[in-house]
């Protein structure tokens, strides 16, 4: 029904200058001729998700778009955005408290909705089963059946790309460098605590550093940032 | 691994003001002990759509939670939300020029991580593919495939409900009188001009119109608003 002729070279990355997003994007550059890069602005706890994206954007010269989604605040009841709760592992309802439902099904949607409009086929997005998370909307199945979703609901042909899904931490590291965006983790954000140098002590800074150096390469966010 | 339980006599309606979703309202009222409504502001082109829901929920004492969605507007480039352009049937893409690519993908995602949040496990919309709309995401193989991606991915066996899907506008017209919800569209909204009393000649009047006609039945909205 729709004539909208979607470009086969063409990719938009889900971009949240973090770690796995920024991996994704060198993954996509390899992949891809034309790469352009999507950022949500939900309501975040610290600006350096922002400021990460970005700086590794405009070092790439990749076109970043931006999107505002000040619904998930509305809905509200989650410590990534309630700046007044703590984080902590898991919630009442048995998910860690940083769930918010149907984050990523709304990212891919409004990055469809975006891709319909730059006319790029395929969409990339970092997440990842294998960190144990405990995000259902970050497994496989779940981006299948909203990748179908999606074609059907904009009657376009568009793909989901998962390259982090079954990675270890440390072989995410090893796509980093063997991809070439190696360097530009040195500006990727991770730290829960939005710290510069990163705390080094929440989950998600654990996860990083165990990653790095089960991958026996140094982290550049590490070298860029410590204090000597 | 979500521990939330599911009310499965609740359950919520995606609810416009309109003559749809208000039929959808009554249905779910005939179906479900508890019933709340969700209002989307999107950027809608007439404040009458929101004074219609307001009303009739109200006067039907339900629940109305609204959301706003703002991004749409960033994405732009479609009749329904730019309100300097004209609304025709069909735009370059072969949709009609208020195609918004994903918006019913959108607010059932949005719909969905709010019945988390109130643990309502039924979903009403009043999508229809019987009114040859165009909208791909109207149609049953869409919602299907998105209620699959939704229950995988909020990890909850939601269930979307489409009581319109394949009626014609005189069976909907029809199941709102068997449901008790005649009276109430008296205020429901329908005119894409957001005319009171309604234009009576854009597509969507003529089709509301025709629909009364054809089930015999004289539309409370036109003896509430005629000019005597």
């Amino acid at each position: 029904m729709s004539h909208i002729k979607l470009n086969n070279e063409k990719a938009l990355v889900v971009f949240s200058g973090g770690q796995d997003s920024t991996t994704c994007l060198f993954w996509a550059q390899k992949h891809y001729q034309e790469v352009e890069a999507v950022f949500f602005h939900y309501g975040q706890r610290h600006h350096i998700e922002y400021e990460s994206a970005k700086k590794i954007a405009s070092m790439n010269n990749i076109k970043l778009h931006e999107l505002h989604l000040d619904t998930f605040k509305e809905l509200g009841g989650n410590s990534l955005l309630d700046h007044n709760e703590s984080i902590s592992e898991e919630s009442d309802s048995g998910l860690p408290n940083t769930f918010v439902p149907g984050r990523n099904l709304i990212f891919l949607t409004y990055a469809a909705a975006l891709s319909w409009k730059i006319k790029a086929k395929h969409l990339v997005t970092g997440v990842c089963q294998t960190d144990f998370s405990g995000y259902p909307d970050c497994r496989q199945d779940t981006i299948e059946a909203l990748e179908k979703a999606i074609q059907l609901g904009i009657d376009c042909p568009f793909e989901i790309h998962t390259p982090l899904m079954y990675l270890t931490k440390a072989e995410t590291v090893k796509l980093a460098q063997s991809t070439g965006g190696l360097s530009a983790q040195a500006y990727s954000h991770t730290c829960y605590e939005g710290a510069v140098p990163p705390c080094g002590k929440c989950p998600s800074c654990l996860l990083r550093s165990k990653g790095f150096k089960e991958a026996g390469i140094e982290d550049p966010l590490v070298l860029r940032t410590q204090v000597f």
